[in-house]
Order: C-alpha cells, then structure tokens, then sequence
C-alpha cells in the first residue's frame, strides 16, 4: 500500500492542500493508502525524502515529494487507471494552471482563513504557524482577522473567471474531473477542514461544482474531519 | 480552401485577437485559408453566419462562428492533424483557460491599448470603436491613455502567474505549442498589430514564449501588417 505523509491537525484533521490533491490523485486512480500523519513544527520524519515538505508519497521503493511531481509519477506509473491529465498537452495546461492557482488563488484564501488554520492546528504548532504565517502576511493573525471582508472580495476576484468556466463546464477537465479539478478543489478543501467560514454562496457556479468534487469516490472528500 | 471572416483594420491589418485564435489553429492543422475582411462597422456580410461577430469560418458546406466552436470544429473535423486539445481533458482545461484569459486578460490588455487600437481601425470604423469603446471602458479613449501606466502595472499583476509557469515549461500545452498557447497569443498580437508600445521586458518569461510563438509555422504571426 502507498504511504502519504501529510500534516495532521487537531482532531485528526488532514489539512495541508497540497496533500489533498495527491489525496484526490489517489483516490482517482483507484490506489489505496495509508495516511502517516505530520507535524508541522516537527519535520524530521520527512527527511528520507530528501526535503521538508508534505506531501511525500513511498509507494515500495520509490519515493515521491511535491503534490505535483506524484501526480506525473502516478499517471505515468498506473497508465492503465483513469488518467489525470490524459496527454502531454492536458498534462501542460494543467501544469500552468497549478502554477496560477497557487501564486493567485492560495495566497487570496490564506488571506481569508489564515486566523482560523491557527485554531485548528496541532497545539504543538501553534507558535511555529503564527511565526510563519504571520511574516507571509506581513501583520499579525489578530489584525488579518480584523480584514477578512477585504480579503473576501479580493478572493472572490480572483475566482470570477472560474465563476464564469463553471458555467460552460462541469468540471475543469470537461465531462469529467482531473487533476486540475483537484488542483482547485484542494484549496476549497483546505478552508473547508480549517475554518467554519462559508466562502460560497448556494447560487454560486463553484459551489454547484465543489458539493459534486465533495460527492466523488463515495464522499471521499465529505466524510472527513472538518471545522 | 476554408475561407476566414475577420476584421481588417488600417494598412490591411487584421486585428481581431478572436480570429487569430483561428488563424494559428488553421496554421497548426496545415489548413490553407483565404482571409475575407470585414469592417467593424459593417457586419451584414456576417448575417451568413448567423450572428454579428468574427471569426466565422466557411468550410465547403459548413459554418461555424466562434473561436472557441471553431476550434473544437477544427480538432474533431482534422483529427490526423496535429492535435490543439490532445482529448477530452487537455479541452477541458483548454476551455476553463480561455473563459480566463477572455474575462481577465483581455479586459487589463483593452485598458493598456485601447487608444492604440482606435488609431488603427479603418477610417470608416473610428467613430464606431470610440463609442462602443467609451461605454466599456467607462472613460473617454483619451483619458484611457493618459491612465495607461496604471492599466500596464494592473495587466503585470494578471500576467505575473504566467510568467511563473513560463520559467517551468515551454509552452502552456507542454513541450509543443497548443491551442491553450493560442488563446493566450491571441491577446498578444492583438497588442503587436494594433500598438506600438513594447508591454514586455526582454528578460520576462513571457517575451521569450511570445518570441517563439512568432517563429512558429515559418514566421505566420510574425510576418503581417502590424504597428
């Protein structure tokens, strides 16, 4: 079975995104796993992988690090399962567009959710997230907070234009999601295991969208610690 | 021989960022094509097709209208051909990318060349792009120009993700150009025929992408009418 090192929050929450894109990889190929639960302030177990950052996937002897990198060795080791990208051309439009949603819509929803990820944490990483997360921000959780409406409409911005997508397609991928339904997805999923926030409205193209990602691979996505 | 109804501007330019998602579709199939012009402010010569704007494509019998019907046309008509979608995903993704690109990119390009454009135009289409013009911008074209640093930085912040994925892959459908390059070339050339103005720095990813965009099928964008 493959192994997943993913970051583990309070109550057994799984919730750093980018694991959950591998998580969905996964589950789209058909693949089981076994979860292998990481600290954030707490890196050394991920030292076999020669970096210090989630996910990392061992499946035998091969080791995989970067949500995206597995997701290239998963379509090109298991060809014969339902295929991420389905070609060389898929396989670059969605490289881009993991490249724009994490330097557009990651740091949008951080903004937005940043105060709450804190209070989900493992205990033991509460002073290593502010630390962190407080110098990405440049001011404080409490002050971040204090802005959310702000950065609300900023965020809401920035996903207009996938509004707009969601409304011609079901899915990223057309008739059927891909990887980069799951690229997106994982943001959605992030802020939906670390804060109480209702980002979408129900008229809202991406909400539509988001309760189909949560129903895939029988609730797969659903059926998990929340906040 | 397909024939191609798009816009013709001053000096035989053909500037409708549209159709030159089609023209560099036809060129990548190997498609010969006949231009048939058309002025902006006089589009009974579309009525053929069913609607009022370009690119409309006539081949043999059939019609189509829209860049992106006519490359999803295109794609099933020639599948020997090179592919612009390589199946269902690479589509898919293709198309949430041009819903992008049209409600995010075009709109911060109009604002930086508008004033441009209108320069360019035929004479007989000048007072007709003002005043559809004025009412998008919400300004008049003169005032649009003088606010043309603030557009530029405005554009630089949409593009900046791109520039990201540049340094990380070649072309946005991988290692070969795709339809995904296209859309985005589009807005580009639509920027090189109708403005003098350079929008790109020689050391952004971005400018050598274009530039290689340019060389594609013997120089077929480099070598028209532009500013």
């Amino acid at each position: 079975m493959i192994a997943l090192y993913e970051l583990k929050g309070r109550g057994d929450r799984r919730y750093s995104l980018f694991s959950w894109r591998t998580r969905m990889a996964l589950a789209h190929k058909g693949l089981d796993f076994e979860s292998i639960p990481v600290r954030l302030s707490d890196k050394a177990v991920l030292e076999f992988s020669g970096g210090k950052t989630v996910p990392v996937i061992k499946d035998k002897e091969t080791v995989v690090r970067d949500s995206w990198k597995i997701a290239e060795y998963l379509e090109n080791r298991y060809k014969d399962a339902p295929p991420l990208f389905g070609g060389e051309i898929g396989r670059g439009v969605s490289q881009a567009f993991n490249t724009w949603v994490d330097r557009a819509v990651v740091p949008a929803m951080l903004a937005v959710i940043a105060a709450d990820i804190h209070e989900r944490v493992h205990r033991k990483d509460e002073e290593y997230f502010r630390q962190t997360m407080e110098k990405v921000l440049k001011m404080t959780l409490e002050e971040s907070r204090a802005r959310r409406d702000e950065a609300l409409l900023r965020l809401g911005r920035v996903l207009q234009p996938l509004q707009d997508a969601f409304k011609r397609q079901a899915f990223m991928g057309g008739a059927k999601a891909a990887y980069a339904d799951y690229i997106l997805f994982s943001v959605f999923q992030w802020a939906r295991v670390m804060s109480p926030q209702e980002l979408l409205g129900p008229e809202d193209p991406l909400c539509r969208w988001r309760e189909q990602m949560l129903d895939l691979f029988d609730g797969f996505a659903r059926n998990v610690p929340t906040a």
